[in-house]
């Protein structure tokens, strides 16, 4: 952490700095510039409150150098870490597939969805029982009964059950869920990522929509940092100047969050298309560049789908898109 | 709302369409072009789920022609709302500010602070006691014990108090409170504004860092369609590619908000900017405007403030500018 | 197109508007609403300017429904347009390359990296002239210079070139060169964008930083309105929040512009990267989402680069990429 | 400027980065870290190429301390720069209106616009002769012509003309321009910066649409270092995810721009609204927050203009903000 001075400190300010950088169990190297004087604070600065300095008179800017994370920071964990759900393993160079629709909507749709996508090799059940909407006249999910379903839908695949958790007071609902989701407008909701960290389960953390690597992983660090280290990265598509498609896949975030952290990394292309037709390249792109695994929406009649029909995938669809998955993989696995 | 279809849609699909459409509760006028049809729906359109239009396959794009908001659409209720916090008055006309620390951090503090705001001319006193912030190691609040102090400032000065709620588990916590917070990352937690609009409190609604007006006032809706009509807006400054300022004051917001909703819109100069010294710039133009308040960071020590010090001002620097807005609301009376 | 009145229009201005309408030769079809009067405008609507209908008085809103570009668009044109330039073939299911360096620095430079991109496979050669930097004080290309230099390299090579036009006036340098970039800050340069439609060489016009896929195709409007019908589209990167990156891949770009446009559309993974380890998986994703083409910065030496050395590959790291392009160019045809 | 240095760097690399420190005419400091080195650089350090340091192997990151502008800067220029224009004076805390039509389109529409803004009190007259235009079908302006009819509104009325010029091939034709307009698009179009950097002509440089403050004044700095320092730094609004008004007015940019710069800064209240009835408040916004001008687009007939009708005020609109205008600007002179 580099702290920069202004012009012409007071000797008193700058003594109580030093002070209380000192205190903080950190070193201050100090360079003096003509018209600026630098400290370089040396030690464990991952704690220091950089705002409690920023504030201070004498002090014009505060740049780090180390990033703010720690549990979440490749350079202190250098291995990948492996999520394991049951059968399903997520990180370390695999490619698992979790697919599902939107919104749980009846015991048919969801018990017929499940079964197709898991012939079609999805490794997990995904299935929305909350629904975050935008509008409050829009459909809310089926809320408890989505989720008894959804674990109806486990009973007969086998398929492990990600979904989503809107607030805490929703939590024992989720006793038998296999991953609890955290989506893109929860993504700072620091409380709810506490109690999250509480728990043993993975949870699945997704981008918000005008947030930093640096922000999603500090996100991780909560969850983390109260205990649950299962935290799967989920890149869902930010917002941005074109509506085209609904968000703008960051498909640099693969690499990029792979290089920061050792958490798996997970793409959805279905919010991030919008569009159903867009869905395929942009999973293709994804295993090309990496990634960890997919998040995919498949309904068995997308048509008249409660929400998002319009990026959901028909059960034909994935099996095709599955295959083309696995060709890409194999490229991709050949490369280097 | 118009509905456009793809080209040469099949009859089956069309009819299936306006059965649909009808069974809303709403007519559909066809406009039949040479290379599009265009159905142009004709009567309270505002409850239906747009999403469920645009992903049958017939559709084309769906364009809205009425705002999806009702409660809080001006053109329903063309008068002011005007809210009345015991002796405060937010809204119609009126420049009303609400004062106080960023956290509430000892009682000296909040009271001497709660006292300086009021002898300036400041109608509320605001502080945080559950405090969201990026880092899981940053001050997180006085939390309980910070409501706690905010109420004894209340009995000490007889200023109505507003705090921001974080997690619908503290709302018990609340119940003396007089103006509950949703802070702008808590914007679209949905339900947590269901449930506030089931409280009778006044709700400071403040717009995320990436929202539109449009899902700002969505989010109004929620807390409104539950049942509370007593929603203020607050401009807080949105995230832009300049990072000089710590967000960028949305001006416009004012006239935008007030010509779109009746509720009164208020700013929050202190987190638009980020630097206390352009914050007496920043709500001066928030009061030439129109405004109807503003919300101000003010701090008895603000190079000792636990958070966000660098944005506070001082008693004495916030009783300057108390005497300027004054003298910019009267010229901004005289206009016109 | 769409017209939305404004509620109770005036007869005398209702009739003026359709009068209007007609006078543009497009038929207007009304459909009357309870709050609001609607005009469908049947018949070529491309060429009306949508602002001089805003404007007036009795509309509250107008809605396009067809895209406001006839040349650049794909229902015009449902055949993909295939470019030449030599030997190279860009567009039509194809992965077509370009390499080189950022800017051309000498003639040993030049010519080595163009023999052994060349040797790896890439089609055309890249090199910068004349460089647009922010700074007044960096360095500025070659320029005349450095257009001789690559005509040099491309006499030794056969490879065509690609350089970058800044202004008009260097219009008469490139008369040689076969390829004429126009970058990302000048792509809503007007002026250049017409006397460019006035040339016969194909233009490579690159997205600007915070443009729509709209505008870049209305820019290319510009080119092909004037007579040039050779554009070739380019992502590469836009500019958001995340600073990490040195802009953002839109890797949707790819399948959103090849649905809307008939042009060739290829990636720029290094300015979207600005890091050289991240630009190996976002050139592999661009292949799996079936770009047309890919330009990549190679450098003999990075690390003494006059410019972009950070984003650059060693002619060794691209030979490997142009390996690992094929097999997943060979995975991605083998799909579907 | 600050370098930081990857862990464990090679002797070699750091004797040579040392070397080339010094060669530049600047000391440097280190600071030994336990996983970092630190180098802070110690002299004139704005003619550093900082892309050259950052590509370096040895290198992690570099970060500025010292803005990279020079000429621009108010740390080197203390005094506000104060531009004289005929009668006119921008800059200094004064208040100058500059006002006229978006486009010039005939004799009698640009002098009777003239002489009513004249008649209110605007100092300057404005005018688009060139008109960047995103759609090739739309109203270019009346180019030559539009000049001759702006010179003569000059020669009735008095009036220094501002016009946007959008080329350097069109600068003979601006010999008599009072001012020169860069507009939004071309504030990164160097060579013109550049050339205008010859002329004496004061230039209204506008904040381009995506750019932050440092952008803008490294392209005055383009200006200022080729030999002009009369640049006049305009704010217009900037791109953000609102759309219901055209652009978002970055109020911060007033104090923040006077802050970092010595230089007028003018505010355009009709681009960034786009929408008339927001001129007023987002003007009397600009005074208070302590604007030197402002630039406003008034039209005799607004629901018939050319372009941009619908953010054009009527010259009686533009009599009464004058008078607004006044009222807040002695009350903003009264604060303090």
């Amino acid at each position: 952490m580099i702290v920069i001075l202004r012009e012409n400190p007071e000797k008193k300010q700058f003594d109580n700095l030093v002070a209380w950088i000192e205190a903080q169990g950190v070193i201050p190297h100090v360079t003096q510039g003509v018209h600026q004087t630098i400290l370089g604070l040396v030690g464990d600065t991952a704690k220091i409150d950089i705002d409690l300095l920023q504030q201070m008179e004498i002090v014009e800017a505060v740049k780090r150098v180390q990033e703010p994370f720690k549990n979440a920071n490749r350079k202190f964990h250098p291995l990948d870490t492996v999520i394991k759900v049951k059968d399903a393993v997520i990180g370390g160079g695999n490619m698992t597939v979790i697919a599902g629709p939107c919104s749980v909507e009846s015991e048919e749709q969801i018990i017929e969805v499940a079964q197709k996508v898991k012939a079609s090799g999805a490794k997990l059940l995904r299935g929305g029982a909350f629904k975050p909407r935008t509008s409050p006249y829009a459909f809310q999910g089926m809320r408890e009964e989505g989720i008894k379903l959804l674990l109806e839908a486990k009973a007969v695949t086998g398929l492990p059950i990600v979904t989503e958790i809107m607030d805490l007071s929703q939590l024992d609902l989720f006793a038998d869920v296999d991953v609890i989701q955290v989506g893109a407008r929860n993504m700072q909701n620091f409380e709810l990522l506490k109690q999250l960290g509480k728990s043993d389960k993975p949870i699945l953390l997704k981008r918000g929509l005008a947030n930093t690597y640096q922000e999603l992983l500090m996100s991780a660090e909560y969850i983390m940092a109260s205990g649950n280290e299962n935290v799967i990265l989920c890149e869902r598509g930010i917002r941005t100047f074109e509506t085209y498609t609904r968000n703008t896949l960051d498909i640099s975030a693969i690499p990029a969050l792979q290089t920061l952290s050792h958490l798996p990394v997970i793409i959805d292309p279905s919010h991030a298309a919008g569009i159903a037709r867009f869905v395929t390249p942009l999973s293709l792109a994804a295993v090309a560049a990496g990634a960890d695994g997919l998040i995919i929406e498949v309904h068995n009649n997308p048509s008249c789908a409660k929400c998002d029909g319009m990026q959901s995938l028909t059960p034909d669809g994935f099996d095709v898109l599955m295959k083309n998955i696995a060709l890409i993989k194999d490229a991709q696995l050949a490369c280097k």
